[in-house]
C-alpha cells in the first residue's frame, strides 16, 4: 500500500462508529490516495510521495455544517438595530422587512451577486475547518428564484462539498394563495428539482407562522414520489408534532426541536432521523424552551449541531461557536458536540463518506493547534485551525 | 496643515462626544501626523505624504477591550468538559481545578511561557481591530507572581496599547490567612506596584466567594494613598453594594453589575464611574439576572462592553461577539454597544486619547468592510475588518 500523502505524528479523533466516544488514537496517522483515506489509525511505516508532519497536533474529520441558509441577498442589520430600539416585528414586517424583505432582495439579485455574497459567508466557515456545507434555498419562493439559489449553492462546490436542499416550503410568497403555492411546490417545483438534480433533499418549515403539518405532508409526499429525501424545520416555537411527521417520511433529519415531545423523539429514533440542534437561533431569539437533549439521549437519537446561518434568526458564521453554544445552552457534552459537527452531521445529510476518518472516506481533514478536543468547544470566538485539507476528488 | 497620511473616501463613526450618537460623517476623511489624528471630519483637500483610499468603507476608532484577564497559564477546557458531564464545581476544586488550578499553573510558568500564551489570545482580539487592551494580573496571588504577570502585560505593548491593572485582590492564596493577605496587598504589593509603575489601576473581586466589602475598602484605601485609581468586580452574583463602594472611591469603573441596585447606579453616576458590562460571563455561567441597563440609562451612567477574557467564566476572545451578546442578552442598542467598545471603554481606563476620532487623539483606526455600523453588532462570529491602524507613537 503506497500513499500519495501521509499525515504523521498526529493525534486523531476518528469519529469511527466502531470505537467508543470520539475514536481517539493518541499516536496516529492518516494516509491518503486519490482524495480518499487509505488508512487512519495507529502510526505505522508506510511509503508515501509526501509526508506532512503534524507535530503532535490533533486531526479531526473536516467539520460539517448540516443546516445553513447561506444563499440570500441583503442582510437584516438595520432590522436588528431597530428591534433593539423597541420597534416590533410587526412594524418591521409592515415596512417590508423580515423574511419577505430578504425574499425581495434575493429575487432581485443576480446569480453573481448571490454567489459573491455567499462566498464571503462561506469563507468564515471554511476558515474554521468546515469541508461540507448543506445549503438551503428558501428565500426565492418562486420557481425561477428558487432554482437560481440552488444553482448558486452548487456553484460553491469548488471550495467545499455542498449539499443543496430545496426549501421552497420556507414561507408563502405574497403574490399567491396558500393552496396554490403548495400545488406549485408539489406539481411543478419538486418534480423540476428532482428531474434536474438540483437538490439532495426537500425541506420545509412546519410552524404556526409557516406551513401546517397537512401542507408539509403534501410537500413530503411529492418529494418522496420523486425520489427525494426529506428534512424538516420542526417544533421550534411550538409542538405541532413536526418530529413525528418527519419520522413518518423517514426524514434524514428534523431540525430545531425545542418543543419536540417524547413521542416525537421515539418516532425519530425508529426512523433513524438525526436531531439537528441549532443553538444560534435559540440564542438570537432569546428562547427559554430547551430542546429535549436528555430525551434524545435516552432514545438513542443521534444529535447534530449546526449554525443555521441565516440573515434573520441566526446570523451565525462559526460552527465552533455553534458547538460552544450547544454545550453552554443545551448542556450537550463535548463528545456530543464534536460528533454533532462530524459523523452525525454527515448522517443528517445522508452521507457516509464524510465526517469520519476511516478507509474509503473522503480525505477531508481539519488539523488543530490544540492539546485536547474539548478546546474546540470550550473557547468562544477563537479559531485554533492549523490546516484544512479538502479533497475535491 | 500637511498630513503624513490621509484616509479618504471613508464613512466615519467618530464617537465624538460633541456629536449625537456615533458621530457619523458620511463623506469623511481622517488625517494623521506623528501617530496622532490631525483631522477627522468631512472630506476636504489636504496635502499628505500618503493617501489611503478607503473606497467608501467605514472607519471607527480602534476598538478597546477594557476588561481582560489575558495573562495566565493553562486553560480550563478539561474542567469545561467535566462540568458538562455532571461533575460539580466542588469536585473540580477538590481535584485542584478552578481558579487555584490556574494560579498554580501561572506561578509555575516562566515569563516567556506566559507571554507566548498571552500573545496568541491577543492575536484574536487584534485581528478584529482592537488597539487598546486592559490586562489584569490576579492569577499569581503572590508578590513575585503578580509582578511577573504585570511585566508580561507591559511586554505586550508592542502590538497594542496595554493598560495593566493590578488585581491581587482576585482571590486568596491557599498558603495565607485572609487578613494576612489583605495586609500583604496593602502594605507591600500595592506600594510596590505604585512605586515601580507596574499598573494604571487597582482592581478587586468583591463577592461572597471572594473579598468582602470591608476587605476591598482596605485595598482601595491603600491604592488611593499610593496614587492609583481603582476599579471593581462588583455585584456579579449578589448585591453587596459593590457599585456604591466603587463609587465612593471614585472608581474608573465597576464591572459585571448584574445585581446592582438603583442606589448603586446613582452613586456611580455621581462619581463618573463607567459600568462595564460583561455578557460573556453572563452567557457562560448561564445567569438569569440581567444588569440594570435601563437604570444606568436613566442615571446617565456610561456603559462599556468587554470580553472579560479569562480561562474560567468567560473564555471569550472576540470583542465583536461581546457586543452581539450585550445586544442580544442585555438589550443594549447598537449605539450603546459601539460606544461601549470605544469611547466609554476608554473612560473605563481613564484615557481620553483613544476611543474617539478627533484631533489630538492617537491614530488608532479600524477600517471595516460594512455598509452600516450595526453590522459590527448584528453578525455572530464574522469579522469584517479590512485594516487595523495602530500608531505605536
Amino acid at each position: 500500500m503506497r500513499a500519495e500523502r501521509i499525515f504523521t505524528d498526529a493525534r486523531l479523533a476518528t469519529m469511527d462508529p466502531a470505537c467508543p466516544g470520539l475514536g481517539v488514537v493518541e499516536h496516529g496517522m492518516v494516509a491518503e490516495a486519490h482524495g480518499r483515506i487509505l488508512y487512519a489509525g495507529a502510526a505505522r511505516a508506510m511509503e508515501a510521495d509526501e509526508i506532512v508532519d503534524c507535530e503532535g497536533r490533533w486531526i479531526t474529520p473536516g467539520l460539517i455544517d448540516c443546516h445553513t441558509h447561506l444563499v440570500y441577498a441583503g442582510d437584516r442589520a438595520a432590522e436588528f438595530e431597530a428591534r433593539l430600539q423597541g420597534v416590533s416585528y410587526e412594524e418591521i414586517a409592515r415596512a417590508g422587512g423580515g423574511i419577505l424583505g430578504t425574499m425581495k432582495a434575493t429575487r432581485a439579485a443576480s446569480f453573481d451577486e448571490l454567489r459573491n455574497a455567499a462566498r464571503k459567508r462561506m469563507a468564515a466557515l471554511v476558515a474554521e475547518g468546515v469541508t461540507t456545507i448543506e445549503v438551503k434555498s428558501g428565500y426565492g419562493l418562486s420557481p425561477e428564484a428558487e432554482y437560481k439559489c440552488l444553482d448558486v449553492a452548487k456553484s460553491l462546490g469548488d471550495v467545499a462539498d455542498i449539499s443543496p436542499t430545496f426549501l421552497g416550503a420556507h414561507g408563502f410568497p405574497p403574490e399567491m394563495e396558500r393552496a396554490a403555492y403548495v400545488r406549485l411546490l408539489c406539481e411543478e417545483m419538486i418534480p423540476h428539482v428532482a428531474a434536474h438534480n438540483l437538490a439532495d433533499a426537500v425541506d420545509g418549515f412546519c410552524e404556526g407562522i409557516a406551513f401546517s403539518p397537512e401542507e408539509i405532508q403534501q410537500v413530503f409526499a411529492a418529494a418522496t414520489k420523486h425520489g427525494l429525501k426529506v428534512k424538516l424545520h420542526a417544533d421550534q416555537l411550538s409542538d405541532l408534532g413536526g418530529a413525528a411527521l418527519a419520522a413518518k417520511f423517514l426524514a434524514l433529519s428534523a431540525d430545531h426541536l425545542e418543543y419536540t415531545s417524547e413521542a416525537g423523539a421515539a418516532a425519530m429514533a425508529k426512523a433513524g432521523s438525526v436531531a439537528v440542534l441549532l443553538p444560534g437561533a435559540f440564542f438570537t431569539l432569546r428562547e427559554k424552551q430547551l430542546p429535549p437533549v436528555e430525551v434524545f439521549r435516552r432514545h438513542g437519537v443521534p444529535m447534530a449541531v449546526s449554525t443555521d446561518l441565516n440573515p434573520g434568526t441566526s446570523p451565525l458564521f462559526s460552527l465552533l461557536l455553534a458547538m460552544n453554544m450547544a454545550a453552554t445552552q443545551f448542556r450537550m457534552t463535548v463528545e456530543e458536540c464534536l460528533l454533532g459537527a462530524t459523523r452525525h452531521a454527515a448522517a443528517a445529510l445522508g452521507r457516509g463518506d464524510v465526517g469520519v476518518l476511516k478507509p474509503g472516506a473522503k480525505c477531508h481533514l481539519a488539523i488543530w493547534d490544540i492539546e485536547r478536543p474539548a478546546e474546540l468547544v470550550y473557547r468562544i470566538g477563537f479559531n485554533p485551525l492549523h490546516q484544512r485539507i479538502w479533497s475535491a476528488a
